[in-house]
């Protein structure tokens, strides 16, 4: 009965009673899975009052150390953000999000990921994320409580997994995690070993590449495919060709 | 802009945190119209805190001695409830109380009443409403917060009245066919330059690449990048960096 594929990740949080009201919020729209980001205090007895009785959520918690600990496993990780960012990125509405979780719901855990209270998610944990929702709300006073935000998106999971919509498949599930990122350091490294760049100040190059080939969101073939075509480039034998590379 | 025809009445309150999370919630979805009938404690600095930047509707909120007055000029109240009584009476989804709030919305003041946090709303009180709207929830823990209550309908009235919802900006527009076939061409001729296809049989790797390709619908920045990575990969001087290629 739980939906409990369906991971909220919160990202260090400095109100504990956040951390309690967004249990309460999981549990009475049947989400289970909790998983705290460096919370700044938890346990905490301001968490547990106000997680009423959804206790349990938060005794199964899990902390972690990092966004990347919170998604392992998740090949579909989406970003709660509050605004909408210059940057390009496939954003959906709360609706749009719960459809998409239901239709993989069989094939793989999700995290839906919220930020900090006041800062919400670092670039970096952007770079993590196949999408963002964004809650609309009033232009001029846009910025929702943490759990308010939960509870939004928990209730739009909840009514789209009662609509008995898996049907519409949306193709391809994109990878794991990890193996997004084996890809992007392979990149990285090739694009120095080819003299494109310099490792030094690559980082707002590799920012751009991640985040045109996470919006792409390959799957395990297609990452092979282009993981292949870096080992070419390096000129290393590539892992596509049967015959012995010559050199 | 804000919708002030709708208003937000909570009965008998013993949480003054509650009040202001619920008026915080209220103008996060454009509402402004808050009426407390008989709250316990306000106002309240626990009110003041949790509202955050919503002060002004608690300074604003009215404060009456029943419901009747509360709906005062109404022809549409609508009363939360958030278990199914045994009382027949015409019960909605919040999505239909939105669609119904908004669609009478040029004739009437219409009002959303929510009960007490432990024991709802009294009969004497439920026979004020033409209608009940329930929200849906874990039938094994299905009493939510009441500020969260508050949120939940208050997002769906905003929603029906934007429904025009443009939302999901999709960010840059993607680069021109042209351009796009150019770098695919680009493509074909580096994978047989770095060894790593045989354009005799290419044409299901190209097309899959392709298809990749085109799925994250790169911008013309992002083709130039991509382009410049290629030439690198080819060995020739690579056109993103300034200094001479060292060969």
């Amino acid at each position: 009965m739980p939906l409990s594929r369906v991971r909220i990740v919160l990202i260090a949080t400095s109100h504990p009673g956040n951390i309690g009201a967004a249990a309460r919020a999981m549990k009475n729209m049947c989400l289970d899975k909790l998983v705290l980001v460096r919370p700044r205090l938890f346990p905490h007895e301001g968490a547990t009052a106000r997680a009423s009785g959804a206790g349990e959520l938060l005794e199964n918690a899990r902390c972690v150390d990092s966004l990347e600990e919170a998604v392992t496993g998740c090949r579909l990780v989406i970003g709660a953000s509050a605004r909408l960012r210059t940057i390009t990125w496939p954003l959906m509405t709360p609706r749009e999000t719960a459809q998409k979780v239901v239709s993989h719901y069989d094939e793989t855990d999700v995290a839906l990921v919220f930020g900090r209270e006041h800062s919400g998610l670092t670039n970096e944990e952007l770079d993590l994320c196949h999408y963002l929702v964004n809650i609309p709300t009033n232009p001029d006073f846009s910025s929702l409580n943490l759990a308010m935000a939960v509870q939004l998106l928990a209730y739009e999971v909840l009514l789209a997994s009662e609509e008995v919509t898996p049907a519409s498949q949306q193709g391809q599930l994109p990878a794991e995690v990890e193996k997004f990122e084996g890809f992007v350091q392979h990149l990285e490294q090739t694009l120095t070993d080819i003299d494109f760049s310099d490792p030094r100040k690559s980082d707002k190059l590799i920012r751009k590449l991640r985040r045109f080939f996470m919006r792409a969101a390959p799957d395990d073939e297609e990452l092979n495919l282009l993981r292949g075509i870096l080992s070419a480039a390096q000129g290393r034998k590539s892992m596509r060709r049967d015959e012995t590379s010559k050199e």
